[in-house]
């Protein structure tokens, strides 16, 4: 989703505490950001953050970070953050970087929650299942770690699927529809929502390093 | 499907040509025995024949061969190849003997097409696509070899997903709905066609040793 930029967005960025201001400053040290050794999950193109703030909400021996590259998607993440939580963080910034946030094995999970499809055959290297950002992904994961995956595209999810098992991941628990399967404790981004209310399938799975 | 033992069958069994007599004798020999070197290709669960037949029909340059434990089955198969071809074979047999069938590397393909679900948890390793089998269909496939995989059973596909990327395979071409996708040249087999008119998404995917 392409937003129009705002003024009162950057002043949000600059100023709002749950946004991180020299994020790759922490490469390493996001234990030590954090105050514990709670396993760290990062959510790559978190949007307007409702899926990362309701997993910092319920898991609070977790830590939690969201990724997001457009700045008034950011800004509105932030501003929306549902109480006050010492567990989450955001990060203004896009998946090509993670080399430069994260040592390796430093996360101990990764969403990707309906990224951009980009359709086009040519476009495949954009899309954030592509095995050049899988291969990323690996590096910083704990051995342990794993991608938790979800999409409404079929496109995407045919290609992911091809991707991660070229990349050496197991894949488990898969479901080709997500909202009529047994999986427990599903937490819905605000896309999900809207989507599903239409009554397509969202794909989903796991894949594990 | 399950088909009533039918006395026919049996005299069919044993005096029908493309029937192999003593298939275990021929365990390594295949190629001797089709008299060239071209790949030979395995359907396990060929039913009625059609699938196995029309591929040794379009591709004269590979052997083809079906392999049904269902005695009624494997002889309506026989009964029913369209014209004298030199690169069918078929046996009465199951997966489960397939080591005895088959040396390591002498198959260049598999297709499981549409084979039992085993919809309960409690018989998932009577499944084709459990990974106690596609073990043994790694051995019997050469190094360059893959299997092509059809379902019309949304579970069945979710777990062989799962499986084959767990015992190491490539997972390519993956189709969530293969009579809308791009893919070419499919041969329906009769389920296939019976089942697709009823507009159900059809699962396909090739896992890659």
């Amino acid at each position: 989703m392409r937003v129009r930029k705002k003024p009162w967005a950057e002043a949000e960025v600059s100023e709002n505490p749950y946004i991180i201001k020299d994020p790759k400053s922490l490469k390493g040290k996001w234990r030590e950001f954090f105050g514990n050794d709670n396993p760290i999950f990062l959510e790559i193109g978190c949007g307007k953050g409702r899926f990362i703030d309701q997993n910092a909400e319920n898991f609070p021996d977790s830590n939690f970070i969201g990724l997001e590259r457009q700045i008034t998607v950011i800004a509105s993440a932030a501003r929306r953050i549902s109480s006050e939580k010492k567990n989450l963080a955001l990060v203004f910034s896009g998946a090509e970087e993670l080399a430069e946030l994260f040592c390796p094995g430093e996360l101990s999970g990764i969403y990707i929650n309906f990224c951009d499809p980009w359709p086009k055959k040519k476009w495949e290297k954009r899309r954030l299942t592509h095995r050049n950002f899988l291969n990323v992904y690996k590096d910083a994961l704990s051995e342990s770690g794993g991608i938790f995956f979800k999409t409404d595209n079929q496109t995407l999810f045919e290609f992911s699927i091809s991707e991660f098992s070229n990349c050496g991941f197991k894949l488990k628990n898969i479901s080709l529809n997500l909202h009529e399967s047994d999986f427990k404790g599903n937490i819905m981004t605000e896309y999900e929502e809207k989507f599903s209310s239409k009554n397509n399938p969202i794909y989903r799975l796991e894949a594990w390093a």
